[in-house]
């Protein structure tokens, strides 16, 4: 019965098979960094924490959102870094580099300011075990919001938003990347999931009014409705600072499972994923298969038109 | 600069604006009905139900996904009903108009086994106040699922998905319709958000595994992604029943929260609605400004063919 509903026209184009990924296990860790308004203090910390995340086994490590700044409008860009031009113009990513490199490990470098031209973005890098800048991801919904007493925050008045889906493949799986509001948009994780995706990382700063609301809530859906790991990273939060941090960085499994999580302080979560719970969920609840693709279609307008 | 990222293409056809109400504040009743192998005796407790309901206030009542049967597929064909036919062919929705009408209220029934012609479906009937039948879900996402030593259920051995995505305006707004497992899939959700749905209706009966692990989640992030109401309604948990449901009916608001729920006992939850929350949670967090249409579009294949 099932080919008369078209499930694999759910997607457009159909949904890549998922690939067999590098490593079945390996540990990802979380650093949930602490962020001050001393940048050069800001990357030797940030330093510090990947090697200890390494000497504990990790082959994957996660950064917070804007790790290398406080976050606010006036601060993006003064701490804004030339990625593309690298070295000195970007003492940020040259650590990453460096730090992948001779730790040798994979790297979703949370996000930084990037100035390029006369645009700023919000912008993750990726970093493979040889050092080399694998993906750059823009983020590509702004965050934007007003709740009169609790929230307001207009980043689309300081930041360019990307253009592009950024999905990898590394040593340690095909990763999919969002910052922060992406998070917000089910799309941005269905079009992964189409594209093979074994893990969605998002590093990302919710506030203490999002934060309790759908920072564990979008997390565990995006995980849950498409069945694969889930990884967020958050700063440690800082009382005193304009924008307050939620903390509770996570790493969710397949099932929509949190497996493992953490509050708001400053921590390294280290913790197992296991990409054969992929398929295994995937067998148990074969949604893939029970799509209405003659009744709904998502489009990847880039991989349609690429 | 949001034009350029096309949020209206972000939906296939466009969205259309959310309309405005009959009602803005009114109660809803989920009324998780204990359901035994009497058919008779099911009618005749859901109707003292939807009344003690509408004494306390209700005007929309929605009751549990088969809730006039047992919920096995030996007994589906046995409690199936001619819909269509009406009259003594279908006693339990001939109640439901009848309980409709004189009681002066929107009922979203549940679900009941339905035959037609040699096809048997999962169906949900709506009636409107004039008792009139105004719409009529047939479960289009059959629940197929292996858990091996926790849950193995295969509808689709006896049932017909439905064809077709089903809102519809009543006295008290527009409501999506989704059966089950239906809830599963985001599409759905986002389809009816789309067609200007002010809450989704799912009667559902998720059981004792994918209950824990999904019944709220799902319902959770179907409301804050698309920012308007989600009403579910399971069975009342019976042990010696050979499939178990988890109860837990649940009213969720705009922003993802839980605003009413309960255990796995018989009760009818009464909460009240509020769509002025609806503007203000999309004022607040314009979503629908910040979709990338550029970049990804959701498809109504039935809206774009009609």
């Amino acid at each position: 019965m099932a080919s008369t509903y078209k499930p694999e026209q759910a997607r457009v184009p159909p949904a890549v098979q998922l690939p067999v990924p590098p490593v079945t296990k390996f540990k990802i860790a979380l650093c949930q960094l602490s962020v001050t308004d001393d940048k050069e203090r800001n990357i030797v910390h940030a330093r510090r924490a990947i090697e200890e995340a390494a000497e504990k086994g990790a082959q994957l490590v996660l950064l917070p959102e804007i790790w290398n700044s406080p976050y606010s409008n006036d601060c993006l860009p003064v701490y804004a870094e030339d990625i593309d031009a690298g070295g000195d113009a970007s003492p940020s990513t040259a650590m990453l580099s460096e730090a992948a490199r001779s730790l040798q490990i994979t790297i979703v470098g949370g996000s930084i300011p990037e100035r390029s031209g006369d645009r700023l973005y919000n912008t993750c890098c990726v970093f493979g075990k040889d050092g080399k800048l694998k993906a750059k991801h823009r983020k590509i919904h702004l965050f934007d919001i007003d709740i009169p007493g609790k929230i307001t925050f207009v980043e689309s008045k300081t930041l360019t938003a990307g253009d592009n889906h950024t999905i990898v493949d590394t040593d340690v799986g095909r990763i999919g990347i969002g910052i922060c509001h992406d998070i917000e948009f089910q799309e941005l994780a269905m079009v992964y999931a189409a594209r093979g995706a074994h893990l969605l990382c998002y590093p990302g700063a919710f506030n203490m009014t999002t934060g309790p609301l759908h920072w564990e809530l979008l997390q565990r859906s995006r995980a849950a409705d498409n069945q694969l790991y889930v990884a967020t990273c958050s700063p440690a939060r800082d009382a005193g600072a304009g924008y307050i941090a939620w903390g509770h960085s996570t790493l969710v499994g397949p099932f929509g499972e949190v497996l493992a999580t953490t509050e708001h302080e400053e921590t390294i979560i280290i913790a197992e994923i296991d990409y054969s719970q992929i398929e295994l969920r995937r067998t148990n609840l074969p949604l893939q298969n029970q799509r209405r693709g003659d009744l709904y279609q998502l489009v990847d307008l880039q991989r349609l038109n690429s």
